[in-house]
């Protein structure tokens, strides 16, 4: 069994999808795309359990984004959203927080600028997991929450996805041959909002209304 | 020696700068940045020598741009400006194109998307290289050439960086940390363009006028 550490090491690229879920595009007031647009995290950003605190850097306002994690278990090129069997492409699940410096990225969004600052920094990826491919019988079923100091800001299902799994492993794998070890984020649910330093942050993941016990996180 | 198939198998993350030279700033119609600022590649996206031509996707204006390559040799963190052995931090030097869907990149710029997709195609590195650390006496007096079928369309020296690459890898590094083999682009000169299928590009670097034999490239 995989490790979060081995995880880590074996991951070359984190590709993460932008505006997934409908509320969430709303609550930014973005506009709901055509299709799904992803960008990259640098794999120096993930924050395992145990490695302290979410980093802060200064004049940052630091979002929490939680999102169902894939990792990827072989090369992937060119799939075909049709593909019954998209999910031998991934070996895990994971939960991640996508640490977003909002403002940074709104900045770089009116500029034109990319994203990487925005959602690169060291400590920016928090992860928990890995959780057995077996466990999630559908992934596209899975709620997902996140609270800061005990209160629940995100929950909500992968059901509210906008794109799919299989969509977006077609679509990111006709731009770039997916590998083994890269992880993939699905994109974040409504409820996005600010941490600042001293918050903490929980989260989980429930199937069929039971938490899962790996995906258990909890983030200064 | 490092070998270019064992750089591409190390590099975790690929940070390129970007607006790095003032007349290529110009000649795309962008603001001369008040800070260095940087995107990712993906390490996929990574083209050796005799792996065949660039691809160009379907509906994509490709372009070219040439660019000095640092391969980092350890782990770089809040490196100072300052710090007279930035050298250190740099194991071999690449000589790189960073391919670029243009109207991909004007139209992320446009609604403020990521820059990912638009520089991140499997083949849109090609590297050449190694050239050892010892040929390289001062990164900042290299001249940088690349021609297409021929005809020479870049041609400058590291000299006219905007941002010179101590400054570069202090900024990166108070962002993301730098580990062993990550690979950092230091920007283009003037002359970027379009290339179409069947295109011969070739390029290569000078110092003190004469050619560095490892760094020729010729790609399709
Ligand atoms: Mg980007
Ligand atoms: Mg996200
Ligand atoms: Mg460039």
């Amino acid at each position: 069994m995989a490790t979060l550490a081995s995880i880590r090491s074996n991951c070359r690229k984190v590709i993460c999808i932008g505006r997934n879920y409908a509320d969430h595009v709303t609550e930014l007031n973005n506009q709901r795309p055509k299709q799904p647009f992803f960008f990259l995290k640098p794999s120096s950003s993930i924050l395992l359990p145990s490695e302290g605190p979410v980093l802060r850097p200064s004049g940052v306002t630091l979002h929490f984004e939680i999102e169902l994690g894939l990792v990827i278990g072989k090369t992937v090129r060119d799939l075909k959203e049709s593909d019954a069997s998209w999910q031998d492409a991934i070996s895990h699940y994971l939960l991640c927080i996508d640490m977003t410096g909002r403002n940074v990225q709104n900045e770089a969004k009116k500029k034109g600028y990319p994203w990487s600052i925005a959602k690169g920094f060291d400590t920016f990826l928090p992860l928990a997991g890995p959780i057995a491919k077996e466990k999630i019988k559908d992934p596209h079923d899975v709620e997902l929450w996140l609270s800061v100091n005990g209160d629940v800001k995100q929950q909500d299902s992968t059901e509210l996805m906008l794109f799919q799994i299989p969509r977006q492993l077609s679509d990111i794998s006709k731009v770039m041959t997916l590998e083994q070890g890269d992880i993939v984020l699905t994109g974040t649910p409504k409820g996005v909002g600010p941490v600042v330093t001293g918050d903490v942050m929980e989260a989980g993941m429930r199937i069929g209304g039971k938490e899962v016990e790996e995906a258990k996180m909890r983030v200064e």
